[in-house]
């Protein structure tokens, strides 16, 4: 299904998923192409980027740091827009911006959450590296997980859209850095392309000794994304005084149920005695504060070649379900974004 | 049994103990008087601490942070002494010194872990408010609690050695209190004396709910020190960007398995939706950069009448096992300490 210039396609929220989303949690909608109000600018999505706090905001009761979507809603997400219409005295037709617009090919927008999108040849890195993943990578590693150099680093999701960034950035910081990934062929990448010291398959039957193994020196900083079994192996390893930073936890996501054996205790009892810092953050709390330094610092990187940004490009905004139950299953390698309209 | 002179009555390690303590996992032994070898010390116990922590050094793999009793070892605890016998040039017969000479009547000591006692009216206060326990509160509540004027503060264990200080400590501050603590009496004493602005008897069935409405503006700081069902009521009544102080867990030290469901999911969520930061502590970390902090604001806040010392004190040694099987049970009313000699 094409898009079409007079027509805004959109994907709503159908169902509430039971576990892993199904394709029938989602529909494919077609209406007519918003009209702006005094004050408010016509967006055309170019780019949508698809990033796992989705998932979260596709629950009845939401996470907590936004709203839960309704039933029949537009799925929410960050675009890369062109401004196709502008009744705003700060914005142009033809301006490129990085938007909130949401699983559709238009959206209206009162300029409040739009950021100029740069000159960037490839604008959708502003979705990536350069936009929400990667600064959560930056926050997370450098304010909360305050590597020093020589310590043991150990990313949760290695070529993941925070973790690659993550992992590179701690490298640069000095630090030794293990990453854990899903096959190898990402661990291969971690290593070869991003530079990573070691990179363990969590799907190894002896990840949890391997990951030992490439730890000799115990785990100073754990950028934790995923939980489940991979919390489980990393935990006895936490060296003193270690920093946990934790900006999801993908594994959990999906559970209808917590089975199993109580592991809050025994993480507990290794906090308590590993004088462990451990701290939740939002990425949202922190542009006002922090973003300019990031955007600063990374885009120097990237162009001096030190920080390699690689994305996983979905044609077509009608393939964006499946590439989001792709996300939730590990199947993405490198950001994930749809590409909605545009070259 | 009264203590003699001639003879050093111990309490050893007799069974590991599988989940609380019974009596018959301590014996009480009778030996010599050890005698002080060039540069060592004897020292005549006068007071004996005890505290939860000695709990977790009963089980045959450690804590972490400090190394497990073997069997028949001396049960290890801080004391109050007399020195009876120098043979150490900085210290003399007849001084009295804070120590760490077990369950016993008598220890010897080469001088390192020695602290003069001070001249306090009660000397078994520097076990409790003035010392390791009112210290441990110190740091926990401001340097990782660091709760500001107006927040909500909550303390877990609310007439405990630990919490009784927490919250007197943070009342200082400006902070609103609510204490949690087992039965009427100590509820009303945490209100009625120490001047909490709520306190509430987690045995009570209605607790959560009551827990609730006394914390009205939710929780902003909590010190933790119980886990189990506590946890479980304090965790959805955390603020953004809480703070969690996490000094002890002591619900957990005494169970054998942990059964499900698991929690941990649920709390990583809480933590990373409410931007919580949670952090261990030992406070043997701490005694270089703040005890001297800690002691003169202490001695301070005790001697102007700000921050009042309760103590549970048991006559006798050979009392120290069933004095310490209820303070695992809760039964204990104040810093539990035990009067070895002296009057």
């Amino acid at each position: 299904m094409p898009s079409n210039l007079s027509i805004n396609r959109r994907i709503v929220l159908a169902a509430r998923p039971r576990g892993v989303p199904a394709p029938t949690d989602f529909r494919l909608e077609q209406g007519p192409v918003p009209a702006p109000q005094e004050g408010q600018v016509l967006l055309r999505t170019e780019w949508l980027s698809l990033d796992p706090y989705m998932r979260n905001l596709m629950e009845e009761v939401g996470p907590g740091y936004a709203d839960p979507m309704p039933l029949g809603a537009t799925m929410v997400g960050g675009t890369v827009s062109r401004i196709v219409e502008s009744r705003h005295p700060r914005f142009k037709a033809g301006e490129l911006v990085v938007a909130n617009a949401g699983w559709q090919d238009y959206g209206i927008s009162d300029g409040s959450d739009l950021m100029p999108a740069g000159d960037l040849e490839q604008p959708s890195l502003a979705l990536g590296g350069l936009g929400m993943p990667g600064f959560t990578a930056y926050v997370g590693l450098l304010d909360i997980g305050e590597p020093k150099p020589g310590e043991t680093v150990v990313i949760g999701a290695a070529t993941g859209a925070v973790g690659a960034v993550a992992g590179q950035i701690a490298k640069l910081k000095g630090a030794r850095v293990v990453g854990i990934a899903g096959g190898p062929d990402k661990c291969r990448y971690a290593v070869e392309e991003l530079g990573f010291d070691a990179c363990l398959d969590h799907r190894d039957p002896q990840f949890a000794q391997r990951l030992a193994a490439a730890c000799a020196d115990g785990i100073d900083v754990y950028v934790e994304s995923i939980g489940g079994a991979v919390f489980d192996a990393v935990h006895p390893l936490l060296n003193l005084n270690a920093r946990v930073p934790v900006c999801g936890f993908i594994a959990h996501y999906n559970e209808k149920t917590a089975t199993g054996p109580d592991r809050l205790p025994g993480w507990m009892a290794t906090l308590l005695a590993k004088r462990i810092r451990m701290q939740g953050f939002i990425i949202l709390d922190h542009y006002a504060t922090r973003f300019d330094a990031f955007r600063r610092d990374m885009l120097a990187w990237h162009a001096a070649g030190k920080v390699k940004l690689r994305e996983d490009i979905v044609d077509g905004l009608e393939n964006a379900p499946a590439a989001f139950i792709g996300l939730q299953q590990g199947r993405n390698f490198g950001k994930l974004v749809v590409r909605v309209a545009g070259e």
